[in-house]
């Protein structure tokens, strides 16, 4: 069976020479699991310029030897970081790099004493992070999958939105939706927020019912075949007032301008600064309370970061939420977000919902 | 209104007095509700002998004002790191302690970086897990019904365990069933494992159908009022084999023993070994790939583990997990977890459906 795994190893193999490391100590679950597809909770990869070994525990021995192919498996003895440590200087390797936003203080002082002082460690931060930002057709394919679910989803549940209703019935079903529907869970903790607590740009949901008169903040995502979506809506139950109107059209517009702004090359602080620029021309530049959006993919937060004065610039296979807010304490929030993917000479939107305001 | 959060930053205070430190910095997010009832996805508490200061981002500083009491909010500005680094520069302080096991090499650079050279970093891991593994009897009271919860849709679950049945449709039934009971969700990726998928101590779930005469491994767990439960089933569809029956016997055998050997002051690798024990004396010992258990309350996994060779003793308001299993690849696995609280003088099952096996 031919698997991208193999590939993308190769990928940063190319980069261990060019940074001149013997090995990479990969971490992070998300990272091996797109070098080697494998899918345990615990363990690390270890990758040299030649091959590469999963180092995990008994409850994922057989699991690893199923999910890989191509990678050695050593079963740990004693921590996780020792044996890592013990591998290394068995190998008698000396520059081995590591991304130190992904191993503790305290892995990462286990790793010396095992592995001794022979070995040189290199701070090697986001080498799989930027393998991971440029996804392939197959993963974009997944991805566009996972959006139209996310989508359908908020679609779906609008007619749920009967004044009576609790926020958490409302999460419920969205997840039990995603999931009928081919999804392993939600992407995070799906967000239902009504009224006052639509403010709160992270609520979670409570038993607080739905009434006449308020706002509605959706957000949600799905994984689907590994991959996340993430979609907000925000709509109004009853005929919504002037000063919502206002305030959703701005934020709107602020999307808008923001995807506008999207393209290859294009710092993602410029993307920022565009929803940013709209809203202040509305006066609500102090209520949009945080960055316009983030990399997505097998995590639901990853790079790149759409946040002010970021330098970084978009590249084709980048996949961005673009999400302007604005919330006001005691009233309400708005969100609008979509994903969109970062094409050569051009900008897919994934999702595909309406979004011009609904009064339910 | 009264809560917990004031006398729990009290027991942390006299123990930053103890370890002679001026402050803690708490970075791990159940630590933070832990201490302050906040539930924001990011930030830091910094805690000093005599008050406690919540840094956090703009997206939840709302959020922290509803949730917390007695607590000082600080908005950041930069990163966390950044944040943090300036708050304890401008106070004056100089012993400042962390977790190693709670912050990243990059954290760490970035927060001595930020509070400049006067600040003396000391590891002090574990402050905070060492007060949460004590839990009050609020906390007994929460978990119990978190247990009875996840207890109840294991029972139920069982009617839909018919051939044909789907191991991801088992699992979102799960699920959606412990939302309706008014779960915030799952406390972990449901297990759902057909046949011989469940020789993988951590299956996840797939499209595999249940057939006649195999073995279903059922390991979930709910979040209820923040506290998780975590409960294992192993039943058989239709008549067990000789075989399967001897190696469940064998388990549950295993279980009872360490279930025994469970008492303030044991060791918890004792409680380990009385599983193990057991399951060397039917020759399977081999077959149990992972420890007996785990500490369990705001997280799936906390302290105390209950492992090979773990010389720390049980405590009053401890609650454990008891999960002895073989797996036998090719054929299958068979698992059986409880969850335990330690008391002065008797031990307490939280977990209460029935043990012996099961043939559907």
């Amino acid at each position: 069976m031919k698997t991208p795994f193999a590939q993308r190893r190769r990928a940063l193999q190319a980069q261990l020479a060019k940074e001149k490391l013997d090995y990479l100590v990969v971490t992070h679950p998300p990272d091996w699991y797109y070098l080697s597809g494998f899918t345990g909770e615990s363990g690390a990869l270890l990758v040299s310029r030649a091959y590469a070994i999963l180092v995990t525990d008994g409850r994922f021995t057989v699991q690893a030897r199923e999910e890989t192919s191509g990678v050695k498996i050593h079963t740990q003895k004693g921590s996780l970081p020792e044996s890592i440590g013990k591998l290394l200087l068995a190998t008698g390797k000396k520059r081995v790099g590591f991304d130190p936003a992904r191993v503790t203080v305290a892995e990462f002082r286990s790793l010396k004493k095992a592995a001794g002082q022979s070995i040189q460690w290199i701070p090697a931060p986001g080498l799989v992070n930027s393998l991971r930002m440029q996804k392939d057709p197959a993963e974009l394919a997944q991805m566009r999958k996972a959006a139209i679910l996310a989508g359908d989803v908020v679609s779906g549940v609008l007619k749920l939105l009967k004044p009576g209703v609790r926020e958490f019935e409302v999460a419920g079903e969205i997840e039990h939706r995603m999931r009928k529907r081919g999804a392993s869970g939600p992407a995070f903790e799906t967000i239902v927020a009504f009224g006052e607590r639509s403010a709160l740009p992270h609520a979670r949901p409570t038993a607080k019912r739905l009434r006449k008169n308020e706002l509605v903040v959706l957000d949600l995502g799905a994984i689907l075949g590994h991959y996340c979506s993430d979609i907000t809506r925000t709509v109004y139950v009853g005929r919504a007032p002037a000063r919502i109107r206002r305030w959703y059209g701005a934020v709107l517009e602020a999307q808008a301008a923001a995807i506008a702004a999207v393209a290859n090359g294009v710092p993602c602080g410029d993307v920022d600064k565009a929803a940013r620029q709209v809203l202040a021309g509305h006066r609500l530049e102090q209520y949009f309370v945080h960055s316009t959006g983030h990399g997505l993919g097998l995590e639901v937060h990853e790079d790149p970061r759409v946040a002010r004065g970021q330098k970084r610039r978009l590249e084709p296979g980048n996949v961005i939420t673009i999400e302007p807010g604005v919330y006001v304490e005691g009233v309400g929030g708005i969100r609008i977000e979509d994903d969109v993917v970062v094409h050569a000479n051009r900008t897919e939107i994934l999702t595909r919902v309406e979004r011009d305001l609904i009064e339910l």
